[in-house]
C-alpha cells in the first residue's frame, strides 16, 4: 500500500527506528527510509523535530511526527484496517501502552546502565538489571508473542532486546536474559529475530559490535 | 452515569491524581476517590502497582490502571461517547500525546528542578525552565484552550501548571509565565482554574503552601 509520501528518519544503529519500520512492514505501508548523521544533525532533522533533535520522525507528507511509541500509535490510527498492532479493548491497550513505558523509562535505562561499569559495579548494576526483566515472564505466559499468537505493539516495543541485548551480553560477558529463570523470555528473543520482517532488516553484525564496543570504551572512560 | 465501582487512589494534593478527576467529571462518570498516605503505602496500592507503587491508580472492578496518562487515554476509550478528550484526527492525537509527554519527561522536571536551586543557581535554573514553556504559546495560538474552543487531554496534562505553578513562583520569588512574553499560556492559567469543575475540587492553598514549603525546604537542605 502506497504511505503518502512517507519518509522515516532514522539511524541504521537505532532500535527505536527500527520499531517503526516492522510496524510498517506488518502494516504492508511503503515508505522511504533516510538515515541521519547524528554526530552532523541534518537541517532536516532539526526542522522537524526541534524539540528533542532526535530520530526516529516520521513525515508523512510534511506533517512530522516523533517519538517511537507516539509514532507506532499514529500508525495503527491512521491504517486502522491493516494488522492492528495495539490490541481492540480498552484494558488490554492500557496495558500495553503501561509495559512499553516501562521499557523505555526502566527496562532499557537498567540494561543500558550497566554499559558503563566495569568489576564489581558491573555485576551489581546487572543484578538490578535483571531484577527488571522479571514482570516480563509472567507476560509471557501462555502465550508465544506479547502480542498472543501473533507480534503486535509490545512485540515491537520490546524487540530491541532480541537483537540488541546478546551483543551487549557478549560485549559484558553478563547474562541478562537467562534461559533457567526466564525460559519464556528467553524462548521470545530466540523467535523474534527469526520472523521474516525483523530478519531482513538486522543491523548488519559486523558493524553494529564494534559501534557497541566503541560506546562501552567511551562510557567506561568518562564514567 | 455509574462508573461500574470505579474507584480512584490518588494523594490530595498530586496534580497526577487531578488529572484523573478532571477527566472523569468532563465524561460525567461517577468514582469513588480514595486518598492514600505515600509515607505510609497501603497493601491495596502495592498490590494494584506492584511495579511504581505510586499513585494514581484507577481501579475499573478490580482491574488496575495506573499512570496518569494512560489512565487518560483508558478512560477516553471505555466511555468514548461522553466528551472525547482526545481529538478525533489521528495527527492531532499525536501532537497531544507528543506535547503531554513533553509535559511529564521535559517541562515539570525543569520547573520543579529549580525548587532545591538558591541564588545564582536558581535564577540560572529559572530561565532554563521560562525557556520550556516557550512552545506552549504557539500551541495556543489562535485558541481559547489547548483542546480548542473547550478544554481537552491536553489542557487536562498541562492543567496542574495554572494552579500549583503559581504558588511555586510565590514561594521562590521567581515568574515563570510572565504576562509580557507568554501573554497566551498566562491568559489560559489565568481562565483553567476558573472552570467550575475545575474550581470545585481545587487542593485547599491553605494546606498545598505549608507541603510546597516543607517540600522546598527538605529539597533545598538534602542538594
Amino acid at each position: 500500500m502506497a504511505g503518502d509520501g512517507l519518509k522515516l528518519l532514522g539511524m541504521w544503529a537505532s532500535p527505536l527506528a527500527l520499531r517503526i519500520e516492522w510496524a510498517l512492514k506488518l502494516k504492508g505501508i511503503e515508505y522511504e527510509y533516510v538515515d541521519e548523521d547524528l554526530n552532523n544533525k541534518s537541517e532536516r532533522l532539526l526542522k522537524y523535530n526541534p524539540i528533542h533533535k532526535k530520530i526516529p520522525v516520521l513525515l508523512h507528507g510534511d506533517k512530522p511526527v516523533p517519538e517511537s511509541l507516539i509514532i507506532l500509535e499514529y500508525i495503527d490510527e491512521t491504517w486502522k484496517e491493516n494488522y492492528p498492532l495495539l490490541p481492540e479493548d480498552p484494558y488490554e491497550r492500557a496495558m500495553a501502552r503501561f509495559w512499553a513505558k516501562y521499557n523505555d523509562d526502566k527496562l532499557c535505562p537498567a540494561l543500558f546502565g550497566t554499559f558503563s561499569k566495569t568489576g564489581e559495579e558491573k555485576v551489581k548494576a546487572a543484578k538490578e538489571a535483571q531484577e527488571t526483566l522479571k514482570p516480563l515472564e509472567e507476560l509471557l505466559k501462555e502465550k508465544r508473542f506479547f502480542g498472543g499468537q501473533t507480534i503486535g505493539y509490545l512485540d515491537i516495543a520490546f524487540g530491541w532486546m532480541a537483537i540488541w541485548l546478546p551483543l551487549v551480553e557478549e560485549i559484558l560477558g553478563v547474562t541478562f536474559v537467562d534461559e533457567s529463570t526466564l525460559p519464556l523470555l528467553h524462548a521470545w528473543c530466540q523467535e523474534f529475530p527469526n520472523i521474516p520482517l525483523v530478519k531482513e532488516r538486522l543491523p548488519p553484525r559486523e558493524k553494529l559490535v564494534p559501534k557497541l564496543k566503541a560506546f562501552r570504551e567511551s562510557v567506561v572512560s568518562s564514567s
